[in-house]
């Protein structure tokens, strides 16, 4: 048990180094980017407030989900959503990531999270999807609710946002889609004028 | 359903500022002071991690605590542990708080977060004790991760940070005090030298 407690807390002093990785997006008053610790909560509650009328999700599944899922950016690092990358090389690096990192835990607890991070990155289950969802909603609201934000630095277009958003985000909620759908025209509009 | 999720995204906009308020404890590389969003992120890794072997917890609605328990800072800030601080005005000004940040929500949600919000406060459920353990937990590990932390800077004494977190902890779990103890004990014993 001792051992077991030592094991845990090791790991948890471990994952306090996601605090200190930098996401593309800004906070909603843009004074500076956000971290994906922090952006891991927001996710959570985004999953607290939303699940629910989502219909049949095991919400806590959601949550936990979300919770782990940038876990892996500690040895791998953010990958811009808007940028060029080596999708193969990191599927690579975060999947050694995730056993390094889950690997401090006990057995029993590696295994699950492990098994959790993989079904979230399959993006299969229903909770998965709806993972999925929320981890695109979330920054395409940061971005109407700052004037464009990783958009306007990245010159991406409308088209460009509905065809990186829209797919990952209908395939958890079409209800948050057709939303967010609004939210980005209203956005292109008035960005236009 | 339009005008629920309109509510719904208000409120997840209006939480954002928690990543803006500025806790005491410092990340364990010191880099810099942790904030409320992220320091809620990290509890609710504890509690996804320690609470499977604290037996018969609802271990989904300890993390729905900790996702939570802070956002009232957002308008009565931060108060920190080992300061001065009038707690009846404290009391009122969060209880304010909470009134205003989850009422931005449809009426059913607010209600449920208000109560567990208030739960939580209480501290007199199992889930609500376990989530306060943990809320004094995790600044205890940072303390002793970087050399005394808040405490070297308040110059607290041993029999101090026992006082001020053993029932709480304990309270939470015997275990979870037996381990953080041994860690306090080590600790003053090297910063003695």
């Amino acid at each position: 048990m001792k051992h077991r407690l030592t094991d845990q807390l090791a790991f948890l002093a471990e994952i306090d180094a996601l605090k200190s990785v930098v996401r593309q997006s800004t906070l909603v008053d843009r004074s500076r980017r956000e971290n994906s610790a922090e952006h891991s909560w927001h996710l959570a509650m985004f999953a607290l407030v939303l699940a629910d009328d989502a219909g049949g999700l095991d919400v806590g599944k959601v949550i936990s989900m979300l919770l782990i899922h940038d876990i892996v950016e500690i040895d791998a690092g953010d990958s811009p959503m808007h940028g060029v990358q080596d999708k193969a090389a990191l599927a690579v690096a975060e999947a050694k990531a995730a056993e390094r990192l889950f690997g401090l835990l006990p057995n029993d607890q590696a295994t699950r999270l492990l098994a959790l991070w993989r079904e979230f990155e399959a993006g299969e289950t229903p909770e998965a999807k709806f993972a999925k969802a929320l981890d695109r909603l979330q920054p395409l609201l940061l971005n109407t609710l700052t004037g464009g934000g990783t958009w306007t630095e990245n010159r991406v277009s409308e088209p460009q946002v509905c065809e990186r958003y829209g797919p990952v985000i209908a395939g958890g909620s079409r209800t948050l889609w057709d939303h967010a759908r609004a939210l980005v025209r209203r956005h292109f509009a008035q960005a236009g004028r």
